[in-house]
């Protein structure tokens, strides 16, 4: 699912995508943003036709994208600016991790500093994807061959002068899951927020904020699940509604934004329904995939 | 989903199966039951594959099978009993009733009377399973061509001496859902039973019994659910716990048993989650099967 450095330019963003297609995968979504001037191309395939492919598009990016000239709302370091893998059907966390060290081989080979981030990290301080990009490509840029803590994973001592630096790492697919309230009054959504997220004390691993729906009159906690497994979607939605009652406000709705694996569904029908013993692989479309 | 009625000499099961896999479909499962004397062959594939194996399975049973001499504790009217074709991915309901008539005719043309059920009937009276299959071999014998009403949608208006007559249809995924009652009074069960399923003002699509788990010291209300899209898991669940409440009773656990289609669950997390706008091509995994 790796995230690219343009938003803006079609026929960049055109090239790259092409680049990853033609390589046996299945190219699941391409989306680019103007403001944040970032694509997203998230595809599927076997390890071998993956690998192919974050390389091919990593070169694409690498050789039309220069980070000198570029500017959006959302941080980057590199004009690949980051290569996460996913684990999704019959493949492990670990598999990912292998894939991630292959391809950043790989990328450090091509002249582009690379940091291993989140479960592929090599470094706890390095787990956090925020934490390795702080300073961006400008900062970084006089770090990198300065700092030992910002010594690359892979690749040189010295950031690429257009292609800039990349953190290619493995992590559970991450679930936007947003819940909205029966109020305008955003300092309640604000309140819950706080009290659901990990970061102050609530649950591990849910992040979460509150925005204000305008059009509906209503509020929301907005939430990136980035591990369904430990935290599952149920409780975060259940801890809202009750930290919710005490405020009298109603949970009137939820959305999930993009993909899902079916596990986390699996789960919820699990604790709702009580259901004993149930795997995932009795799930019909599972055994289509395997 | 074929139901042959062969669930003891496995030589016979593995030629039947082995006569479907050879046609280019994924088995997914053969299960035979001994006191049913029966075996059923869940496979899935392109339109074409599932045509082909559908028949050189038939052609196999009917030449291995001989229901004079059958004998078991299900209904039974033909070495092939039934076909039902169920839709599962990038395939209607309307889609399966054309391939259950493509099979009908074909195995009408092999000398087996043919007929059509549920969603393929041709006539109000063949929707049900057990009122074309009443009767069973022996008495069907009788009928067909006699009884005008015992016409076949294909094949000759005489049962083929050896291999009966078939019944060939269309339906919905049946999901096997049984809910577990913290008690052990059977009767309790029934009343639920009967409040809960179709044939006693219940829920149209549900059919449910009760059966006592004697190493649990519980009971539990055992349900088909023929058709989830109109009468959802939730629904049936909920409505057993409400039923139960009043006699003080609490639902201590549910099963699914067998296979379930993500379909299901995602209306199980829709309802829960109070979720909006939420579609099933949002699951991942079913991104990996169309």
């Amino acid at each position: 699912m790796p995230n690219f450095s343009e938003g803006r330019r079609p026929e960049v963003i055109e090239a790259i995508a092409g680049a990853i297609a033609a390589q046996g995968v299945k190219v699941l979504s391409v989306s680019a943003d103007v403001d944040h001037n970032r694509c997203v191309v998230t595809f599927i395939g076997s390890p071998e036709a993956v690998v192919r492919a974050a390389l091919r598009g990593a070169e694409a990016a690498i050789r039309l994208i220069d980070l000198n000239h570029h500017k959006g709302s959302h941080p980057r370091m590199g004009a690949v600016d980051v290569i996460p893998f996913v684990p999704v059907s019959g493949c492990t966390m670990e598999d990912c991790v292998a894939l991630a060290r292959q391809v950043g081989e790989a990328l450090g080979n091509m002249g582009v500093p690379v940091f291993l981030y989140e479960e592929a990290a090599t470094r706890p301080d390095r787990r956090n994807l925020a934490d390795v990009r702080r300073g961006e490509f400008e900062g970084l840029r006089e770090l990198i061959g300065v700092d030992p803590a910002k010594d690359p994973d892979f690749g040189p001592r010295k950031i690429h002068p257009t292609a800039g630096c990349t953190a290619v790492g493995a992590r559970m697919p991450l679930i936007a899951f947003n819940v909205n309230l029966g109020t305008s009054d955003l300092s309640i959504a604000r309140k819950i927020a706080k009290a659901v997220r990990g970061s102050s004390g609530g649950l591990v691993h849910c992040k979460a904020i509150a925005v204000p729906l305008a059009d509906r009159n209503q509020v929301q906690v907005s939430m990136n699940m980035v591990n369904y497994k430990e935290t599952p979607l149920h409780r975060a939605f259940e801890l809202i509604r009750i930290e919710a009652e005490r405020y009298g406000v109603p949970v009137v709705g939820s959305e999930i934004v993009g993909l899902v694996p079916v596990d986390a569904l699996v789960g919820v029908a699990r604790h709702y329904l009580r259901l004993e013993g149930f795997k995932t692989d009795q799930v019909l479309e599972k055994r289509l995939v395997d």
